[in-house]
């Protein structure tokens, strides 16, 4: 995540401007996949010669390679393609989620080449054995890999508050973690010689959802992901907004009922997690309280298709402080899209007029003119698709320094 | 405005790298003062001889000079010093506000060279009589300006929400404007062939702190501005966020009171401005109806310090309100600095511990570790300079250029 802080004050120079041009040829091929260098030229804004000077590079680095096209559908004899090395550069991608372990291995340009799960309990898990797992499941993927197969980075998107410096988990309620030293366990478990990059999982929701899903080509987006709670991932103009932290987009505790709310976890009442989350459906639907879960919230969202009152009358209130929530949020940062993702896929779905309502009621109407209401496209693989993401960043913030950390795993 | 949105996916050749140092370059001599080569160096990241060659550009282009540093307080030869051309190379910034109507001539560097005032009545003020005043007071000042004065730019701050693109006011409640070609109508009159830029007084009032007040070197900061509203301007990793239109930032709709909240001008009840607007003061005050204004504000503050009890419990109840409000763009912006200005300058000085005693309750525990609360450093000032710094930023995004479609005005 360069950028703009970098840019205001500092001078650029030639290895600067290289490196900057190759990480974003490299990244066109990454999230647009094979193209030729025509296209490439004149994406970029660069004459023929750069591209394929640029190009030569990254192909001498094993990055990518040139080929005839499979097929291109014209007559004569086809350009030739720039195609990311997916099957033999990858990075490995982990989420730690509220229900659920996940490790894959992600080849460049964005293919799953392998990917494990592993169940995991709801509380009582500590640091240790949450990363013993996961380095499990990466050691049986790196055995079965090509030979060949080379890592260039690692990340790990987590249900919780994260340093970013060094993927610390600050505050992790589901886990019940404080200050515990994620990131840099995992690191050292892989014994990889690799950082490990580390996020929040609505953070990487979004940057999934921007890069590959729903939100591709929009500059100013909001994610939105519910499991429990409920947390938020802001892309503005292109960026995750981190804040100075990194903790910023904790939409989950915008208070907005402040006298009469339900209890939050954070200790306040009136959140929005609290009168939107998985447990404010589930009694507002008069569901047992031993019920939890995805799939307790898919049986109100179902039932109240099929005519179920109690279930009808829960998603509405639910969809009318959801509607409060967005409307917010819109006037507040302006987007282009708002995504529903995690569990508020399916509360959106079965709400979608009463935050349509609360739109039209508290948006100011020239934000409310071209805002889209999408969900997921990527559904629940959006956080860990996100982790891969975060990992390539660093790749594609220097290409060639990050090819030359890098290590074999195949052999 | 540049940034992000343009590095992400187009590469940079030469042309464009020399104008991003030339703009750097001019930028640090701008906001930071006279400056020599080699502290320039330094801060850039450059060697000498490139300094040395981008400031014989800039020096030749009349947009600075190299002088003798007047008292250097070292013994030796001083090192000479660049400076801008403040008294010859300036921007009109204009400040169209709820009580008044603000003309400057403001001199590369940011000096104020002249400043006139026009009141405005609050209400019945078209397009044409607006623009009308404000060119009048550009015409007094330019015919008294140096007769080698260059105007480079033009810019205004209006109490409402601006399209960026062309200054269209699309939505101005206080002087009842909807769809009002404000910038285009403003350039016309003017009649300098300059472009002129338009920017939501709250918005241009967070763009002066962060680069000429309380707010310097923080990338991440909120200005709260009040008059008989409330407007935000949001700095998002050291740039405006302005969202997809450019009408991001609008706290004061934030929605904080659903259902027993005050009625707000926008047709709901219960938004942030409803809650700690001018109204929401004296009417907790019991002041009655027919006060209204800065100075009815300032006297409930300072009875409120004087032992008034209504006062102290209005001061109490609203700052409850801002508190929460605060808070929640805490949580979602994790910033370093929440800056109160306009009316609410008062507001929180009167109310700081309610503030403090919500961010404690519902701030997340590490997005208040580092957050510190201010009071505007420009004061009502702020929104003109902002105007000022909008006008500038077109100059400083490519110096040569801008230069070479100067208008001479003193002549």
């Amino acid at each position: 995540m360069l950028g703009s802080r970098t840019m205001l004050k500092t001078g650029l120079v030639h290895d600067e401007m290289r490196r900057h041009n190759l990480g974003t040829l490299l990244r066109h091929v990454h999230l647009g996949g094979p193209v030729s260098r025509a296209v490439l030229a004149d994406r970029m804004g660069l004459n023929r010669s750069t591209i394929m000077a640029l190009t030569a590079e990254l192909t001498s680095a094993g990055l990518v390679r040139e080929e005839i096209p499979k097929d291109s559908g014209k007559v004569g004899r086809p350009s030739l393609v720039i195609r990311p090395e997916s099957d033999r550069i990858h990075v490995l991608a982990f989420d730690v989620a509220v229900d659920r372990l996940v490790a894959a291995r992600v080849g460049l340009g964005g293919t799953v080449l392998d990917r494990r799960d592993a169940v995991r309990p709801r509380t009582g898990v500590d640091l240790d054995h949450v990363v013993g797992i996961l380095a499990e499941l990466a050691r049986q993927m790196c055995r079965e890999a090509r030979p060949d197969s080379v890592c260039v980075g690692v990340g790990a998107s987590y249900c919780g508050m994260i340093r970013p410096a060094d993927g610390m988990v600050r505050f992790g309620p589901d886990l019940g973690w404080v200050d515990q030293a994620f990131g840099v366990e995992l690191g050292r478990r892989l014994g990889l010689g690799l950082p490990v990059s580390v996020g929040n999982e609505a953070h990487l929701g979004a940057l999934a959802e921007f890069e590959r899903g729903a939100g591709v080509g929009v500059q100013n987006l909001i994610y939105l992901h519910g499991d429990v709670g409920v947390g938020g991932g802001i892309i503005v103009a292109g960026k995750l907004l981190d804040g100075d932290g990194g903790y910023g987009c904790e939409v989950g505790h915008m208070l907005v009922n402040p006298y009469e709310g339900r209890p939050c976890g954070c200790g306040s009442r009136g959140c929005l997690e609290a009168e939107v989350g998985e447990r404010a459906l589930l009694d507002a639907a008069n569901r047992p309280p031993e019920l939890a879960g995805r799939d307790a919230v898919r049986a109100v969202v179902e039932a109240a298709g099929h005519g179920d009152v109690a279930a009808s009358d829960a998603l509405r209130k639910i969809g009318d402080w959801l509607g409060i929530g967005v409307a917010n949020l819109i006037n507040l940062f302006n987007p282009g899209m708002v995504i529903f993702g995690g569990m508020l896929r399916e509360v959106y779905l079965g709400s979608a007029a009463q935050v349509r309502q609360r739109m039209a009621a508290n948006v100011l109407a020239v934000s409310r003119e071209r805002v889209q209401l999408q969900v997921s496209a990527l559904g629940d693989d959006a956080t860990l698709i996100g982790a891969a993401e975060l990992a390539f960043s660093q790749v594609l913030a220097d290409p060639l320094q990050a090819f030359s950390r890098v290590v074999s795993v195949g052999v």
